[in-house]
Formats: structure tokens, sequence, C-alpha cells
């Protein structure tokens, strides 16, 4: 609004210096040449504004899907981060101090897991879905009679997904 | 913007009428108009020529900044658990097992520190630095002959920078 308005001021000032300066001067050629100058500029004004929303609305939509997965590469370097703390906690230990040892490591691992699921970070359900080869790798077909067909029955590897998008999918056992 | 992309629009069309159903009739008022549209519209397009070169300039800025601080939110989640990590291994453990799963545990934090170190993220250097308050944050002052005035001489707590932002400042005690 405040640009129109100003548009409408510089318009006058220059209407007024033309009126001034130009005498009678016409020819039906020089209002051709006027009008097709005037619809060449015009139509160039229409494409600039055209190009420049489409800009825009890509602009938008990259930023938001950057906002979305930003965290994706530094997510990417701690799922083998995870696997290994995992694995590590594994391990039994006998004694009071070892104890104490592991018990701290433990709610390390938990204060981990729930930063990263503060970020949209979160474990792909497994045992018990139904299998999806988008969320899901199949290493081995089993025959189990306590599961339906095509139902995981056992995690091999956790898969990891950040909001909507996998960043590994779970190595898993599937009922034939 | 829609507004203006429908102005050019009108402005064609009556443009197309007038050719249409005027007769070779010409003023010096007519062609005087015309050269004040042309011009009217020749402005708009410099105008939105420049508006879109800063929109894009701006937006590339933008978008350089929101790549360089990605991890910025997932960071400022992790320090506390490396925090946590750092002090639990503190803890002194005896025996073949645990000292085993001591072990491990270590390998997991460097893997950890590793992860983040790919990201951008570093501590910030403290004992034997000279104090700086944009990266460290003094809880004490100290009397100590072996340093210099103004040197680190102990850290209380471990500081984090993502590149060159600081995450969080490092605690320390500062020689007087």
């Amino acid at each position: 609004m405040e640009e129109n308005k100003q548009e409408g001021i510089v318009e006058e000032e220059l209407d007024q210096n033309e009126a001034e300066q130009e005498p009678a001067e016409e020819s039906n050629g020089e209002l051709e040449q006027l009008r097709q100058e005037k619809e060449e500029i015009n139509n160039r004004l229409l494409r600039l504004q055209a190009d420049y929303d489409n800009f825009r609305r890509r602009t938008q939509k990259e930023k938001e899907s950057d906002r979305k997965y930003r965290s994706q590469s530094l997510v990417e370097e701690l799922v083998p981060v995870l696997d290994n703390f995992d694995r590590a906690l594994q391990v039994e230990v006998d004694g009071e101090a070892a104890e104490k040892f592991a018990e701290g490591m433990k709610m390390v691992y938990q204060q981990f897991k729930a930063a990263l699921d503060k970020e949209g970070v979160e474990e792909i359900p497994a045992v018990g879905e139904e299998f999806d080869p988008h969320l899901h790798q199949a290493i081995m077909q089993v025959e189990d009679e306590n599961y339906d067909s095509n139902i995981v029955v056992e995690e091999l590897q956790k898969g990891y997904r950040l909001k909507d998008r996998v960043i590994r999918p779970s190595m898993v056992k599937v009922n034939q």
C-alpha cells in the first residue's frame, strides 16, 4: 500500500515535467511504436512478477523442509553411537561399584535418547508390526506359528527415523 | 503482488480495446498519456527488479546461516548428556568385567564426541588460556604464582561452541 502511494506521487511529478517540455508532436507511427513498447515492458513486468512469486513460494517450501530436517546430518552421525552404546550396555557386571557405574551409564543413555526424541528422532517400531519395506529391512524369513504372516518377529538392529524421514530401516526377521 | 499482476493484465486489455475501437485518432494528449503510462510501467519494472534482487540476496544469506547452525537445537540438548556422560565415567571400577564395561563406555564417549566434532561442535579451550568473557564464565578469582594474570587456572565445567557460536561458556577459575 505504501509503495502504491509512492508510485502515485512519482507519476504525478513526471506528468508535469513532460507536459512542460514537449511540444505537440504526433504521428501514427509513433503512437504504434509507443503502444508496442508499452506492451513489451508490460509483458516483461508480468513475467518478472510471476518469476518472483514462484521464487518466493519455492524458497518458503525449501526453508520449511530445511528446518524440519535440520538435524539430519548430526543424527546420521549419532545413530552408530546409539548402536554401540546399546551394545556396550548389554555387558553384565558384578559388584556394587560396577553396578553403580552401569546404572549411571543407563541414565546417560536414557537422557541421550530423550534429547534425540525432543528433536524428532524415534526408534522404528518393529517386533509385532506388519513388515513394511520402507521401514524394515528383511534379513531372514522364518516360520513361526505364534505370529501372523508378514509380521516382524525379531529385530536384529534398531532402525531410526527423523520425523517422517527414515534415517535407517531396522533389520528384522519376518514371518512367512 | 497478486494485485500488481491483475493490474498488469487490466492494462493490457485496455490497450487492445483502444487499438480495436479507435481509428487513427492522434492527439498530443494521447501520445503524452502513452508516454506516461510506459514510464509508469517501466518504473514499476525497475522497482520490482530491485525488490527481487534484494530478496534473493537476503534469502541466500539466511540459507547459509541456517545451514551453518542447523544442528544448534540438537547440540543444545546434547550438551547436558555430555556433562553426565563425562561425570559418570569418573566413577572408579574394579574387576575384569567392570573394567571391560568401563572401557566400552569410554569408546562410546569418544565416538559421541567425534560425531559432534564432525558437525562442528568443539570444547572451548580453557586452562592456560587468557580469560575471555565471551568464552569463559569466571566463577572464582584465585592467586596462583604459577600463572600470569588473567589466565584460566581451572575448569569447573566444560564449555562448547558450534563453529564460531558459543553454545555454553566454560565455567572457570581465573588468576588475579
